[in-house]
Order: C-alpha cells, then structure tokens, then sequence
C-alpha cells in the first residue's frame, strides 16, 4: 500500500503536559479501600470528553463488504498517523461519541466519515469493554455493521471520505479469509502498529479457522 | 461465582494528579507536523515503566487449557478489582514487562504467578500491539499458551496462586466453546466489565463458528 502524503509526520518535541493545562485527558488519583478495608491508591489515565447519553467514550466499527457479485466478503480498516505511537496504525474504523449520540448512532456516522460507505446494517451491538483497564478509565462498544456494495464496487474503486481538518487516513480493503496474515504483515512493516483491539479480533477468527476442528469449536 | 472477600473495594476520592506527582504514568504533549506539514500537537497517556529490552510494557497470555482425559479445552480468565473502572473486570492473565525480560518470560512468570499453572507450550508470540492508540502510546504482545491439566484437574481444583501483597485475583475456568457467552453474561452482571482486548478475541472466534461457512472463512 502506498500512501498518499507530501511527507511523513515527524515529532518536533515531547514535554511534560501539566494536567491542569490538559484538555483531552487527565491524569487522577483514585483513592479507595481494598477487599480487605486497606487504604490504597492508583494512578489513572481519563478522557474529559465522555458524552452523558452513551456513557461511553467511544465506538470501534467492525465490518464487513458483501460484493454485489458473490465474490468473497472483505472488511475495511484505516491507517494513519498517531502521535501517542510515532507510527501508522491499522485499525478499524473508530471515534469518540459525541453528544446526545448512541453508540450505533456513533458507528453510522463514523463509518461514513471514515471510509465513505453508508452502513446496509447494524448487526450488532457489544456490552460496554474496557479499553486498557489497568491504566485507563477509557471504555469503548464494538459495533458490528455490513455493507451491501455497489455492482462494479469490485474494481476497487472506494466512496468519497467526508473527513474532519487534519484528518489523512488511509483506506484498505482486505478479503476477511486473508484478515490475520494482512495484519501480520503490516505489522512487520517499519513504523506500522496494529491496534490490539482488531489484532484481537482477527487473531481470534484465525484461532477458529486454524484449530476450530481439534478443539472441538466447530 | 462468588468472590471470596470480605467486603466491596470503595472509591473514597479522585482527586486530579499533578503530571510531576504521577510514578507509574504521565500526561505528555506532543509536537509534530502532519503529512501537509502543519504544526499540531496531540495529548498522550504514557506509562513510565517500559523495560527497555522487550521494547514493550506489556503482556497478555492467551491460554487453552488441555484436559488429560479428552475432555473440551476450557480457557482461564482472571476477575480482578480495576480502580480505573471502579468495576471487576475479566481479563486473560496478563502484566507489565519486568527489566531485562522478554514478552515471552513474562508471560510464563505472570501466568504462574496469576494463575499458579505452570505453562506446557508457548505456542505464539504476536507482533507488537498498541494498547490504546488515539489516547495512549502503552503497547503489548500477546503470547498464546497452553497447560496440559494433570490428570484430576478436571474436578476443578486450581493450583495455588502467587500473588503480590495487595492483589485479590479469582480466576475462572470457561469452556472454549461457551468463551464468547460468558463474556456477554459478565458484561449484564452489575459491576463487571470484560477488557476489550479479551472480547475482541472471544468475539472473532464466534464469528467464525457462527459465519465461516456463510462467509467462506471455513
């Protein structure tokens, strides 16, 4: 995959961010008693941005592209530059929950923004997860969405992106029954991480596919 | 099940932590130019503790628990107080990488440690993950393991636990084939949260056992 930018991202410095000066996130110190009425303390990373609605921070899309044709079915991840790694990271498409959404709301509209495709159907919905429990207050729904694609949608050719300024993501189309090996690759690949949610995922699938039989699972 | 403790852990305050308070993680701002050459900036969580040899803070065990006696393959999760969530969450065994260990000895130790079973096999090393990437530069492997159970251990007796002073882990045995339904059932139990990166992968096996044939996966 080649992509299109004039340069690669490059960090300048890295400094101390105060909390008080901090606007997405925050540091806290949670103070609590243990199962044995101890006194104890932990360190926590937060958003500042949860929407009351969902009660939850954010959505990541899981997918799947039907071709018109019966060819066989793909998902469709991004890629672009993230600060906190310094590198490309494959993921599915994701965002925050804004206001006054829900968390499928969330998945429709992310979905269109990021890869241009109108979702055919929401399939489900997860439980509420925990993105990085040790760390992080941070929680997430997995919402699983279908795409009816268009006849000629075959030749590769993919929808307009509606993207935010400052947005550059890449759009990658991989065939579901090559999902694990892909990711594999790209994670081989010099400044490329895969996030550990669609990792997961597909490691999971791969899991089934590979020993499904043996493990009396199918 | 039942958590064997003598009273509920309790949140008695969250107070905001000062960056230069904070010992085990930090906020950070990052400056950088984008792919057009713009200067913006980014907010990150970041733990402070990353060893430098593995390159990664750290691991989650994946773990397939082998009966003597043929019976089906059961995987071990643990369900531990998570301050961040103010909630148990359920997770796979897991843990941050000690100085001078790789991905793979820290599994082995953790996974003793969490879960008193020695490992058999390490049977996979996955590339570098990231944790949490539009907020968090943390990262993990996971490392797939699997325990061949001494004849016996089918009546559920569980070896003894290592723990550190002040953890309180309960660990419980699920059967591959009901893995994705046990987390669902979790995840309405008040209070208890699944980790994402557990779900994602529960979620990607029955995916395949519930659409492989459908989508050609199988």
């Amino acid at each position: 995959m080649t992509l299109h930018k004039s340069q690669e991202p490059e960090i300048t410095s890295v400094v101390e961010l105060p909390t008080d000066k901090a606007r997405w996130i925050t540091l806290q110190q949670i103070n609590y008693t243990d199962q044995t009425g101890k006194p104890r303390t932990w360190e926590v990373a937060a958003r500042k941005t949860r929407a009351a609605k969902a009660g939850v921070d954010a959505v990541a899309i899981g997918n799947i592209l039907l071709p018109a044709n019966g060819d066989p079915p793909s998902t469709i991840v991004v890629i672009q530059y993230r600060p906190p790694l310094d590198a490309y990271t494959v993921e599915w498409p994701a965002g925050l929950i804004d206001e006054g959404e829900t968390a499928e709301q969330a998945a429709v509209r992310e979905f269109k923004e990021e890869t241009g495709y109108e979702v055919s159907r929401v399939v489900d919905v997860s439980p509420v997860q925990a993105a990085d429990p040790g760390m992080s207050s941070a929680n997430m729904k997995m919402v699983m969405v279908e795409v009816d694609l268009p006849e000629g949608a075959e030749a590769g050719v993919l929808p307009e992106q509606r993207l935010e300024d400052g947005e550059h993501i890449e759009r990658v189309v991989v065939r579901l029954d090559g999902f694990y090996d892909r990711l594999v690759e790209y994670s081989k690949k010099e400044r490329f991480v895969v996030a550990a949610k669609l990792f997961h995922f597909a490691a999971g699938m791969q899991f089934v596919r590979n020993r499904g039989k043996e493990l009396k699972l199918l």
